[in-house]
């Protein structure tokens, strides 16, 4: 047994003579085998190294109990806020979870999900990779459908596409937020937008434009600028429109991180906020209350969805007969802070 | 075929009479196989929704492309910056990574090692959970080396364990934390510790509390207090702080999150930083840079960490004959910024 071989249950049943279902049925104790017999080959796949492999018995079980979690990144809060609440749900349940990251590309997405079913996975939770999304590209999702594995959308989504969804309403947060600065008084309001091409990116924006459009504000091309959401890379934006020969009063970051990116550079001009300039973020990220001032923001019940998706999981497997797919949207909710406090004006 | 159980290579084989190996043949494109056989094959089982049992074909190929990645959360910047490092170097490379957290817990651990070995995985990288590390126990671990399965510690680990490892030098990043606030002439020095028990916590005290005994200043209990590593946690201790007959001039977060807690709190009571208090906190999280004044801290090389784990697996794997398991310590960086930078003073 020195070969770098995994020992299998073929392998024991030799040694005994006797048939693989037998050495099966004696590591699970099963009544069936003498009593000698099971202690026998106990005793000897400890000292080998004996590793069940559980895939294979998920087979005849037809169920294991591993679920995989399918997103774009964790270096979020709003990412690890979902997978909490997906843990907080499942795991006294006795599932454990797969967390995979496609980095947004879809062939990675497409080698996860094909590996997830190979395991038997008894349920996957996506969040559509950006190149899934822009492409179109759907077949590696109808096999998982096809395969009655139960696929629940968290956060990014197919609209038509037949399945249970827990996602966030995006689009009115941004629009509530930016109804927010103006209601306050803010007349010239900037934005610091995420990556072209991201659904979230776009969503904040046409919120942000629809707003302005319904309160007749003019809609300026040089008041929206490109960051990657993180917090570095809102500080030559901010410094950009800071010189403008008429600078913005109020900044609606894409999310914290840029926001707060902006809060520096505004300090550091000697402007004050919220009096000079209002600030509002998006994600209510830990930190977005300690700062100072504490920031505005837009908060995204991220547990809230993660715990809703596997309810929406649960639903399905326990479904007897026919089943309804549930899509739920969850509102997003403005967190009024120090940032975009001033007094009102005319 | 409406039933829920997956078409299986058996099923395929039953409806075309012939073997299962002529139908994996038939899938894998082998040129044994008849070219109409191999399309008409192709096609049903495509038709049938057929999932290929990677796992089963690992058995034959005696390899997979998935590694484990076990670690107790990713809530953290400095866990997903490991994770991202891993990632930047393995998926180039074909592999996958599937990411359990084990929310410091033993038996969650146990049963993922467990799970993961039976899905075949090439490699494990893990930092023991915090649970695993105070018991002692290691069976678990054992059971992976004894299968062969490369195992690379991060983070956290056994001291007298053989296998590779690329950890962090924690202890010295604090003392070197602390050092700088007594030589910058900061007198009375806080520690905002983490959470008792955790090894990172109490790795952090260490360095803090060795180093006030170096300069021979005198370590007051009533100084060190608990927290749990998030922002919120620190308000009420600091709050508590500087009530203090006599209190501190500097305080020495156990992270980032804690101290920009403390900032706050500093901000609020009317206090300069870092004139009248002295800030530090640990792992140069991105918004460290950013907070107003910037924060000074340590960083740990989480990135670098996972790359060079990534290193360690692949020497093992390529490995002819012998292989030397490595141990690799990489220091932490003390960041200077704003929040101590006051005028050095007798």
């Amino acid at each position: 047994m020195n070969s770098s071989r995994p020992v299998t249950i073929k392998d024991i049943a030799r040694r005994f003579r006797c048939s693989p279902s037998t050495v099966s049925r004696a590591l699970n104790d099963h009544p069936a085998i003498n009593e000698d017999t099971r202690k026998n080959i106990q005793e000897y796949a400890k000292e080998v190294g004996y590793q069940r492999n559980e895939v294979s018995l998920s087979l005849l079980n037809k169920k294991t109990a591993s679920l995989g979690v399918v997103v774009p990144t964790i270096s979020n809060y709003y990412e690890t806020a979902v997978i909490e609440g997906l843990h907080t749900v499942l795991q006294p349940m006795g599932y454990t979870l797969n967390i995979c990251v496609t980095n947004e590309n879809y062939l990675l997405e497409k080698e996860y999900l094909s590996k997830l079913l190979s395991n038997r996975t008894e349920g996957i939770f996506l969040s559509v990779s950006q190149e899934t999304y822009d492409s179109g590209y759907y077949e590696h999702l109808e096999s998982v459908i096809q395969r009655k594995t139960p696929l629940i959308f968290i956060d990014r989504e197919y609209e038509d596409f037949e399945t249970s969804r827990a996602t966030v309403d995006d689009y009115h947060g941004a629009f509530a937020a930016v109804e927010h600065l103006i209601t306050i008084g803010y007349k010239q309001i900037a934005h610091l937008k995420g990556p072209n091409g991201l659904t979230v990116s776009e969503q904040r924006l046409k919120g942000y434009i629809d707003c302005l459009k319904k309160y007749n504000m003019s809609v300026q091309e040089e008041l929206i600028i490109n960051t990657n959401f993180k917090v570095e890379s809102a500080i030559v934006p901010t410094k950009r429109l800071l010189e403008m020969t008429s600078p913005p009063d109020a900044i609606f970051g894409v999310n914290d991180q840029v926001a707060i990116g902006a809060m520096r550079v505004v300090k550091d001009k000697g402007l004050r906020i919220p009096q000079d300039v209002g600030l509002v973020g998006f994600d209510n990220s830990p930190i977005s209350a300690y700062t100072f001032p504490s920031l505005t923001t837009v908060s995204r019940p991220g547990r809230k969805i993660g715990m809703e998706a596997s309810r929406l999981f649960l639903n399905q497997v326990n479904a007897s007969g026919d089943f309804l797919h549930e899509s739920i949207v969850l509102p997003s909710e403005l967190i009024i802070r120090e940032s975009s406090l001033r007094t009102p004006q005319g």
